[in-house]
């Protein structure tokens, strides 16, 4: 058990950072043999709420915990970071037209790609989860040219699979291991395709054990794309724990080799796979070998799939135009 | 795969639960190869919130989440349980003596004896975590008499236990893994005693390795006993994850062998050890077979501890006096 894994976390005193943390320092994330350091960035204002959270990280004895830091700047934070899980954003507020969120959000991610890009390990994986989240990643891929790979950024969509995998299987009336091959298409956003014509219930088509496409098309769709709004209004709170859970998933599902007959769903750099421009940060399914990951290829979408994946892309394509230039 | 642990958990929408839910359901509790249902009590006027904590909970796909069950009656969430993680109760509010405090959950704590008594299986074993934990614990365990053995109930001191291996293990400069036979006897309250005498590091005797008896008896004892007050301090709100870290560590340490030169601290029902009366609920250090716990024998407590020991007993027993009408 040599091997220490260094994880940067951004919005680490926020709510989906609490949910987070302790599952990561359980050995959650990276299995029981391998070591982590936690490296936490917060605002300046939120570093001493940050501090008690390192004190109960502490007070849970975790037997894989190296160390935890903290810092208010990115370039503390991300230095020697083998993994940077950017989950820190500025909300949507009211009032707040779409490209203002874009943009302010835009700022924060410029200087955290030019952060990782100086001090992170060459090898970083970075995974984005912060709102917008396709377009942050994008900007922090950009900023990060020339020093990280392309193909080492990921933005979240996982929490969106595990939601649709979930109803799916209630549907069928099978557990949720039987619910093979669901991926989200496009952006983390209400556009978002979670593609369920390619999905295989206990190994069968999914269209031939679900027979309701009126339902698949219709009521199953708007629940995935609405889920979180769902959880606000019941909660009075957003979803942290299953977002911080989908992001325990990822960072596995990127680290493992994918189990035959599943995929990871999280939207990466686009190579031109089935017309998506290359380039763009879209969601797509992908398979991983344990050390890079692999789209998906030769999937036929349907008109109905064509049509939601080309309504999705267009929103991709205007949030990159809105921010093209904080891009170099 | 077939086994499912049938586990009731009281107080379930609260900071503590949301906290605790998703590491038992991830498999954290019982293994990755156990199944769970999760039947969740909590106060009709939180299920709304409730819903959307078991909303979050389908989001995740857990494969060994086998269901998620909610009621506000004891008697139905606690309907054929394997364990009962008794997590709610009412806090101490500002001009509340501490009697009034202990009959209030006493009130509770009597219902939900009862209502285990009469609906749990009758192996089902019970881990009280509301505060005042021991005295929760002890008239749940008094009404539950002839239906549940009294070997069965436990009150959490895991958290303290875990504060202390962190504390001694970073003023001796070791990983927390080499720090052992630390446990907490007692109360699980600011009488506490985090023994120290008989811990070892790295297998030595820790007074061998840590020789500063002053910071020992003094600043160390002061920190475990004061260490929840300095996280609300820094947090603005109570160590609730670190609080459900160790319910996992409570359950996984009572449910599997426990390692050479481990101890797992909890309130128990004293056989008369050391001295304690038969039947209190006292904090000791235990080992486990997987099955059953015993109380570790044969330690000889220094006139240090003999006074500590006494002190936390003796605000035992006047707790337990002042609730005696409510145990049958």
């Amino acid at each position: 058990m040599s091997q220490t894994i260094r994880v940067a976390i951004t919005g680490a005193a926020g709510q989906i950072g609490y949910a987070l943390l302790f599952r990561i320092a359980s050995g959650a994330m990276f299995g029981p043999a391998t070591r982590v350091h936690l490296s936490l960035l917060e605002l300046e204002a939120a570093l001493p709420a940050l501090e008690g959270v390192r004190m109960e990280l502490e007070d849970c004895a975790f037997p894989l915990l190296d160390g935890v830091s903290m810092a208010s700047d990115p370039m503390k934070a991300f230095e020697g970071a083998d993994w940077a899980l950017l989950v820190g954003s500025v909300p949507r507020k009211a009032g707040m037209e779409r490209n203002d969120l874009l943009r302010i959000n835009g700022g924060i991610f410029t200087a955290q790609g030019k952060a990782l890009a100086a001090v992170a390990k060459k090898t970083c994986r970075v995974l984005v989860v912060g709102n917008p989240c396709n377009t942050n990643a994008l900007i922090a891929m950009a900023n990060a040219k020339g020093s990280l790979p392309k193909e080492n950024f990921y933005a979240m969509t996982m929490l969106d699979q595990n939601r649709a995998i979930a109803q799916l299987a209630r549907k069928a009336g099978v557990p949720v291991s039987q619910v093979g091959r669901v991926a989200i298409w496009g952006n983390h956003s209400s556009t978002q395709y979670p593609n369920f014509y390619d999905a295989q219930i206990g190994g069968k088509p999914l269209p031939e054990v679900i027979r309701d496409e009126a339902w698949l098309q219709g009521e199953f769709l708007a629940t995935i794309q609405q889920r979180g709004a769902a959880i606000i209004k019941a909660r009075g709170a957003s979803s942290a724990a299953s977002a911080a859970n989908a992001v325990v998933d990822t960072v596995r599902g990127l680290t493992t080799p994918t189990p035959a007959g599943a995929w990871v769903s999280a939207a990466v750099c686009s190579d031109g796979s089935y017309g998506i421009p290359e380039g763009l940060m879209f969601g797509f399914p992908l398979t991983s070998d344990g050390k890079t990951h692999t789209i998906v290829k030769g999937l036929t979408p349907n008109e109905f799939s064509k049509g939601r994946i080309a309504a999705t892309l267009k929103e991709l394509v205007e949030e990159r135009d809105a921010v093209k230039d904080l891009m170099p």
